[in-house]
């Protein structure tokens, strides 16, 4: 039977998963496959610690960059993570020739433009399909599932840790300070969060996405990114009242013809949906991306974004579909579809439209005081700047002095209403800043 | 640019969708492939109608077997659905060498097994994308996204007439025979409605998921089947206050180890489903399906199950797969993924295990009338064969002479269940027959 050889770097969380799947589910794998996948060298800077594998036949070594380059490895896969070195661990094995597979989002949002080009010219593939959504194949979903669509739009909860925690305030009432606490203690968030709840992890799977839908270059830099951290229990109870959920959304769109859209929508931002609307339902630390297009409608792909076996679930689903083209007499790498879903010479430059041009709804938390004609003093800034209300809700007075304000806008350009904010900030009467959620509807 | 030229057997929905695509969407899909898929003939006894599409350069026909066996067709896209005379033109393509893209569950579920090995001989792909989960790329999920996995269940929302009428009767509170002629009346539900109500689409379906899941050869005729023409408004509602929504579902389970079980599970019958669980989340004529697997833990597939456009569209995706591997100098469809996911060799006879030994938790609703003692001998008899019971609610008295009682059990073998209905309906205090309906639970 033939056999691919492969050489993993990092054995940490989804390195050991992976490993436990090459090493115990190998009879399975090469029934569905006809041939042989075998681990052969794995790295790691620590190797003393017991992962419960047994890594018998598998040369185990310190050095990655030794891995990425053997001889007898057909495929590395790099599971270490981060920009460097990761990235060039990836080039020097895509230089030989060698396969790659990854889960690292951030390499393939911001080196992904150049692995891409050095992957073909070697003729190497390059599966990513774990960088995004964890063990869901929602990247084969949108590259061949839905190839024959015009892709009119993403909307995806991609980051595990966020939704976990925006489930739990909502569920409790209680604060994000308390819930993040929490979330840390069981594992979930890292000590370090900002990554995951500034939205930073979302910008980068959103980016890959989007580049992905619409044949663009990734522009990773240009996601328009907020994440939960400012979000309070009471947006979430006022949200609730108008009958939305808060959900960390990763947002695409096309402006023009989906087909080849002139611009490209892009943000990552604390979102109000419909409590009946199918992404909302997806709740604790699961992921789901809702991918619409011209002629299926709207598909959405459910599942654990995050953890050592689903993320290795999808790590290996690419070994596998690469494998499966590595016949004994040379590889036929130009036999899988384009990692990007569209052909080299398709691909192109599609500008990112500015966050002023931007066309949502909006939820404004404002905290005035409580004297009369600050209403008023509010809604007439709104309509100097053209900006309509659906809803206007004010809290019943308190002994406080000033009372919260929450209204609900029509559809409005972004550029509009920060414009209107900016004024609005400045009335003595409002205090504090101004919270803006944006919001979106959805056909499912 | 290479060419695949296609030719399409059957111009009704699915077929008209198909050639818009093809006919309007050439210049996207060129550009994700790197090829032309042309349509070069399409079939249909009925030419006269206006489908709104410029048919020019295309070959129009009443004889469908001269499409499918002309020498300058490709591949072969058979959309007529039935068993004949679908079978006959595709047998006849596939000897020829020529690929086959097919929506017709029916074809799949009871003549796959006759058709893989002539497809693998004759060098011929055969896709089959659309049968299943109509738009929903959910058989690639489960042969290519989940390939790593030893699958652990299925569950399937896979027939959108019967969700359309179960959840307009859970929200209206309308009773099956006005709600079937509503459906009816808006084109959800055929005029005579047995093949979607009786639950033997969803079966093609499920037959066809659970052997690509397990590796085993189709068996269709196995599927232990029930439809929804027995689910009354009370029924819904009852199940409603116990915290469960009535789903027709079709669900597919392995007995022994899940990466080679010695038996396999299949059944499709309305299902009490928690109110929250994913899956039950999935309302009016939408489609779902949940694939769990030892190491993606559950993953879940949403969309349109059927119409012309989203159907349409995993054809064409199954076109593409297919259009990717054949180039100028030949075709190579072993770089394909085997249809059924596993190789041929790989392929078994598992046994389904019998409906008697299958293990779930029950509801019962039963009439008996209003005298003493008549709970007791039901719960005696359950007893007798060791069901024990979660739940039992009686309606308060009315001026009825009879009144309904329904029971949860906890797990009980369905043979035990069917014996001890046997003496409960022959008791002379119970009335009519007893409505057993099954539940399950979900991680997810």
């Amino acid at each position: 039977m033939h056999e691919i050889r492969v050489g993993l770097l990092g054995l940490g969380t989804i390195g050991t998963g992976v490993a436990r799947i090459l090493l115990e589910q190998q009879e399975l794998m090469s029934r569905r496959l006809g041939k042989r996948v075998r681990l052969v060298a794995a790295a790691d800077r620590d190797l003393s610690r017991d992962r419960g594998l047994d890594f018998s036949g598998v040369r185990l070594s310190d050095d990655a960059m030794a891995v990425a380059c053997a001889d007898d490895v057909d495929l590395v896969v790099e599971l270490i993570g981060g920009y460097e070195p990761a990235r060039s661990f990836v080039v020097e094995a895509l230089s030989r020739g060698k396969h790659v597979v990854t889960a690292n989002k951030a390499l393939i949002a911001k080196h992904g433009e150049e692995l891409f080009p050095l992957a073909t010219a070697n003729d190497a593939a390059l599966g990513f399909e774990a960088a995004v959504g964890g063990g869901i194949p929602c990247l084969k979903a949108l590259r061949e599932g839905l190839a024959a669509n015009a892709i009119t739009s993403v909307h995806g909860i991609l980051n595990g840790t966020c939704n976990f925690i925006l489930t739990k305030m909502e569920r409790e009432g209680a604060d994000y300070a308390g819930v993040l606490r929490e979330a840390q203690e069981l594992g979930y968030a890292e000590a370090d969060p900002t990554f995951d709840v500034e939205g930073i992890d979302t910008a980068h799977k959103l980016a890959i996405l989007a580049a992905m839908a619409w044949g663009a270059k990734i522009r990773f830099e240009d996601v328009y990114t907020e994440g939960i951290s400012h979000i309070t229990a009471a947006d979430i109870a006022a949200a609730a009242e108008l009958g939305y959920r808060i959900k960390l959304l990763g947002i695409a769109k096309p402006h023009g013809a989906p087909a080849g859209p002139e611009a490209i929508e892009m943000r990552v931002h604390p979102t109000l949906t419909p409590v009946d609307a199918q992404i909302a339902q997806v709740s604790d630390s699961y992921n789901a991306v809702m991918i619409s297009g011209d002629f299926v409608e709207h598909t959405m792909y459910f599942g654990r974004g995050a953890g050592e076996r689903p993320t290795a679930s999808a790590v290996v689903a690419d070994i596998m579909d690469i494998a499966r083209v590595c016949a004994a007499g040379g590889d036929a790498v130009e036999q899988l579809p384009p990692p990007m879903g569209f052909t080299a010479e398709a691909r192109r430059e599609i500008p990112t439209l500015p966050m002023a041009d931007v066309v949502c709804e909006y939820y404004l938390r404002l905290m005035v005081r409580d004297e009369p004609g600050v209403i008023a003093a509010v809604t007439s800034i709104l309509a100097d700047h053209r900006i309509s209300l659906e809803a206007v809700v004010q809290k019943e007075r308190s002994a406080a002095r000033s009372v919260p304000v929450v209204m609900l806008t029509h559809e409005t350009r972004e550029g509009n209403l920060q414009a209107a904010i900016s004024r609005i900030t400045s009335l003595p009467s409002v205090e504090d800043g101004v919270l803006i959620l944006r919001k979106e509807t959805f056909g499912a």
